[in-house]
């Protein structure tokens, strides 16, 4: 492995396994933007999770082998990943719930305001969930392009992705955030298609929340429990809807009412699901020590040589300007659907985004140049 | 292993892993009230799901693997062990956050009424939420005993449990949910702490809406995923608040506006922890053609050997009478933590619950009348 400071694309490729080609060995995974490919880590840490612990030890896992504290020391764990200082982020639920909550949240942060403004091209489940807030908390739903989007003196909350899930464009978000701010609102972002592929500062941008998913470019598996952050400055007010039994002050005392944990565990709900937990646990072993500046740096180096190496005629939705990526690229091609199984069956794993986007995922731990150049050659090939 | 139709006491015991007595050898594992004891079936589940599933096919695994139609197919499964016919439970987050979706859909059910009726001793998380669901319901928030609740025409919803987590006793859901009915109300149970320990008939029931856990006497394993059950009649018209995109009835063409899904599927909100709800799959096989009554007998005989091997001037909380017992047992005491400390050192493993009572669980698939003896003999010794 070269040194941390410069890794090479596929610096840890060795520290995963990769899904099967159809003919035999190692498939070109580019579907790290949807499901990361699994860390030997994780594994391991899904077998101690299931026989030295659950097995071994049994409910008294909750106190002897740290289950109670995984919420916020995986909370931790991440937000080193995002730029927040310990204490601010917490593991747990799915993006979809841990976004609802964060919304009304948001929202009673800012009670004399109407309107909750969210980018029209967010990832589905977040335009649903502000359409449900707006309707719960009497908001007015507006959407719009994220750079697009003009704060008011009205508007409670901006909600916006760091990089849209269809285009991989990337947004600026400390210009939307310096807006948003300029006009009294706050600030929930969605980190998902983000964090583990490129630095993200969540405290320097002075974000008030942010949500964001694990299984995408953190490799934490399928389904794997979502994050939240909120800034610490808010968390002496911040008055979640989902007040779970596990956000409680003093969870065992059993009390009467509601009194929210201090600082971000007031976030916590439910009972969180340890065996996914903890193998989202080992999964981040794999950017121990890791600069994501130089991971940020080799994932835009796979696209470059993914893009270079695509034929003319390719339509290529994605901004080429590299500052305006994500972590994948996405191409607009006729039959999405029938190409990427046309690439699954050469071993090449993309995925399709209707009606008419394939899109290619540059996870620089564990793709490599030739994988790029593989995938460009392969679609070159099936367009004829 | 005894037929099916009479299993004693323990009849699956061959079938789980149980934790280790500090002493060496197995626990006397009487917590799975709170944690079930892990069927090897589950172990074997989520090396499958590590290995051939995430491992070695990737995010193709969403429908290869039957990932994608995992909560209904689960949902099937635990539906057929609370009496309720296919295509109408659902399974994935956590209890708080079923029960959150639950109370606010039931609500919505009943649109011109005021009030929500709560059990007074309900499970924390489930008051806790009740009162948060009030508020953004705009509905008035009134508790009470179970049997003493009294819904009115102002009732909109009454959420009770099947059993008291504390007291163990077991309340009679027919009466309540007759009570409601004839006011007009809807019925949300948690079935929580009755799952798995004995029949439920919610169809016969005519409940309306129940959620419940499965890492107690189902054994999914700690924080597996929770269930939600809507009976069919309501399944047109349900509206229920967290909208994610796996509960659209196109979550693939990602369009402007959530539309529900067809029946139970509108319940799905985030992408399900995988591992976790693959475990909980495993640890189903235990039900297989297990007759639920016969469980019960098994559950209500081991109860009854502890209870007789008590030592007089023991308080015992739980009711007496089979019939209003669930599936443990509660003994009040001067210092339940140090005592369930004690009891654990010498290889009983309970659980204490502030600020004076010891749980004792008997989950009949693993637990022996032996056990159950040995329980009361070292309680008895601890107690002097």
């Amino acid at each position: 492995m070269p040194s941390n400071s410069s890794p090479e694309p596929g610096f840890a490729r060795d520290a995963f396994v990769l899904p099967r080609a159809p003919g035999g060995g190692d498939a070109v995974y580019l579907a790290g933007n949807s499901l990361g490919a699994q860390p030997r880590a994780a594994r391991r840490a899904v077998l101690v999770a299931v026989d030295d612990q659950w097995g071994a030890v049994g409910v008294a896992g909750w106190e002897e082998c740290g289950w109670w504290a995984t919420p916020q020391r995986l909370g931790d764990r991440v937000g080193a990943l995002v730029g927040a200082a310990p204490g601010q982020v917490v593991v747990g639920d799915s993006t979809s719930v841990q976004l609802f909550g964060a919304l009304i949240a948001a929202a009673r942060l800012r009670p004399g305001r109407s309107v909750l403004l969210s980018d029209a091209g967010h990832f589905p489940t977040d335009r649903y969930l502000a359409s449900s807030v707006a309707r719960l908390t009497g908001l007015t739903l507006a959407t719009g392009t994220p750079d697009a989007l003009a704060p008011d003196g009205d508007t409670a909350v901006v909600a916006v992705p760091a990089v849209d899930f269809r285009t991989g464009e990337r947004w600026d978000l400390a210009a939307i955030t310096a807006r948003a701010h300029t006009a009294g609102a706050v600030v929930v972002a969605d980190l998902s298609h983000a964090v583990g592929a490129m630095p993200v500062a969540l405290d320097d941008l002075v974000i008030d929340l942010a949500v964001g998913c694990t299984y995408k470019y953190l490799n934490g598996g399928p389904g794997a429990p979502a994050f939240a952050y909120v800034a610490a400055r808010h968390h002496d007010v911040l008055d979640p809807p989902l007040t779970g039994w596990t956000g409680h002050a003093d969870p065992f005392g059993m009390t009467e009412d509601w009194t929210p944990a201090p600082g971000v565990g007031r976030l916590r709900v439910g009972t969180p699901p340890m065996l996914s937990m903890l193998a989202l646990d080992g999964a981040l072993d794999v950017f121990a020590g890791v600069d994501l500046a130089a991971v940020r740096a080799a994932s835009l180096a796979l696209g470059d040589a993914f893009l270079a190496a695509l034929p003319e005629g390719v339509e290529v939705v994605t901004p080429r300007e590299p500052a305006r990526r994500g972590g994948h690229v996405a191409v607009r091609v006729s039959d999405a659907e029938g190409l990427r199984a046309a690439l699954a069956h050469r071993g090449v794993v993309v995925d399709a985004r209707p009606p008419d986007l394939l899109r290619f995922g540059f996870a620089a731990p564990y793709v490599t140049l030739d994988d790029a150049r593989t995938a460009a050659r392969e679609l070159a090939a099936l367009l004829g």
